[in-house]
């Protein structure tokens, strides 16, 4: 009855949610600190915005998304044709594969990265061909190397998750430009909106250079809107009329659209909270350092910290204090932890109950 | 670069928004009639629980969407482990597609139905077996007759969007035990709400019988809940563990899921929504037989009349006038309209409109 593919893929294990550990445990307060989330939560432009737009919930959502798009393509310096908006750029993670991967083509990608990149590319009869980080980041030399006849798709996370490392200006540009123009360059970047360093590229620069390149870019990390589920693909303008056509009519909901288009307005509100990203990784690395621990120093709102033992013993014993966490066991890195950064308070609260636990 | 069958899918056409026919035509009032929306929007809960819920909207929603599954399981007398929510019924026809179809595989559906039936099969590289209806009902005699080795979905709109017609009880059981158990019957009941028919089979009492059974529901249309993408799939513990090895973790945002929890509470909302498009349907045939036109008695809160000429210019000439319909050229049906039904005085300005261009 089933594909057997189906069968190889196991479906997405995501952070424990607030009100089930609360539940479980019979716990009242709980730090969450394990889904890479904004904690200061959106601008309260969103909140405003929002309220003056629940009177029309009955109407299907406008599928273009006409509005944000003219937005975004003038902050970002593209056409409004070389954007697709997603219910979340996870979404289109589904599109891109569905567009270009037929069965038995490869898809090139990290191992650890963002699982969905191999969980679409199975869905299509893909080859997930997963290559290990070289020094926790991605192997861009390996990438090259494994690159085929069957190569249609290659995926890089940057900042990478869960590592939170990056991979730089020059050896990014170099590996696309030697990259075939038939194979599909996808650049997460998640994480952009954290990051000041001059090394770091923004591939949406490159796009008129490669016209096989997509990069990715989400309202759900900085602009704190994980809970509404949007993100868009930047692309020629080729690339995204072929992701429309298979892209659900309505995929993006109302609210979301109403609320991205807020966030947008708040610069100051993103910059508080890369600010705040900013002051918590120091404090986490200064704390690591003062117990000894190694850690990976990250790009993004998150660090993954090595407990030098069973992480998901110290995640359990984490979780009885009310403290979610994820441990690295799932992304191959059994004596690792990954933290997100939080509210001042919560980032104290994780490291006290760390050092009774260690 | 791109697969060959990505060209043979044309991107799905929407019924016209508001804002872009009054941008485009320079007119205040405009008449939406074209998307088979729930004229009175959603529940006044519905407002009252967003309120309530619009400051934690950095945090992921709940994948699993507990509480919301614990009161569908209870209203539809299933498991929780038998729900799957979707951003819309429609989203989970692509994890349909996804967990059944291989590429050369069959999947038979109606044609005019659904047309998303079509995409998620081509999508997997299926091959979609479009079969005429009979007197604009589904022919399930021919269904039956076109199921072959290939076939791993039958897709069945009841009632059918866009003809409102329905397959009644004793014709779809016999239907549904006719198919080999290996074959997925999907029964999409988006408009079963509407419905008081005794007939009209509720395809979910038979899930205990057909562990082949897959049944759609929706939250956009009776529910008014169009804007905010919200739909679920009642089938089998083992069918639903299959579409959610393939979900994309966080595919239901929240203010959907506390949305559609709030519209579950206020079955009165729900018998007033019902009873205006009865009023309307009377209406629109009262109207339809008074100018001598054709239509088809629909089920759902849409119905198609036949202009006898071109729908096209009819459609052109009452968007002119601020009213927007669909022509059914799309359908195949070049002399049909769709309406949909609206608020008392929408649907006398329709008719009006429609009596003064023909």
């Amino acid at each position: 009855m089933f594909r057997e593919v189906i069968n190889t893929i196991s479906p997405y294990i995501p952070g424990k949610p607030i009100s089930e550990v609360k539940r479980e445990l019979g716990l009242e307060k709980v730090i969450k600190l394990a889904s890479n989330e904004n904690p200061l939560g959106p601008s309260q432009n969103v909140k405003k915005a929002l309220m003056q737009n629940l009177d029309e919930l009955g109407i299907y959502p406008d599928g273009n998304c006409t509005e944000l798009k003219l937005k975004l393509s003038k902050k970002l310096g593209v056409k409004p044709s070389q954007i697709l908006l997603g219910a979340g750029s996870d979404e289109i993670t589904q599109f891109i594969a569905a567009v270009f991967i037929n069965p038995g083509d490869n898809a090139i990608m990290a191992k650890p990265s963002f699982p969905r990149y191999e969980t679409v590319t199975k869905v299509m009869g893909g080859v997930p061909v997963e290559l290990p980080l070289k020094d926790f980041t991605h192997d861009l030399e390996s990438f090259y190397n494994n690159i085929n006849e069957r190569t249609k798709v290659i995926w890089i996370c940057n900042p990478n998750n869960p590592t939170g490392t990056i991979v730089k200006k020059k050896e990014l540009y170099d590996f696309i430009k030697s990259v075939p123009s038939h194979i599909a360059v996808v650049v997460d970047q998640a994480y952009k909106e954290y990051i000041d360093d001059p090394e770091y590229p923004d591939a949406t620069e490159w796009l008129n250079e490669f016209e096989n390149l997509i990069v990715l870019q989400t309202f759900s990390k900085i602009y704190g809107l994980a809970s509404l589920r949007i993100g868009y693909a930047i692309a020629s303008e080729e690339i995204i009329e072929k992701l429309n056509r298979i892209r659900p009519p309505f995929n993006v909901n109302h609210l979301a659209q109403i609320a991205a288009s807020a966030a947008l307005d708040d610069e100051d509100h993103v910059k508080k909270a890369k600010d705040l990203n900013k002051k918590s990784l120091e404090f986490f690395y200064k704390s690591f350092e003062e117990m000894g621990l190694p850690y990976i120093k990250s790009y993004g709102n998150f660090v993954m910290v090595d407990v030098k033992k069973d992480a998901v013993e110290v995640f359990k014993k984490l979780l009885l204090k009310g403290i979610i966490v994820r441990p690295g066991d799932i992304f191959g890195m059994p004596t690792y932890l990954r933290v997100t950064t939080g509210q001042e308070g919560d980032n104290m609260g994780f490291i006290k109950a760390l050092k009774e636990i260690l």
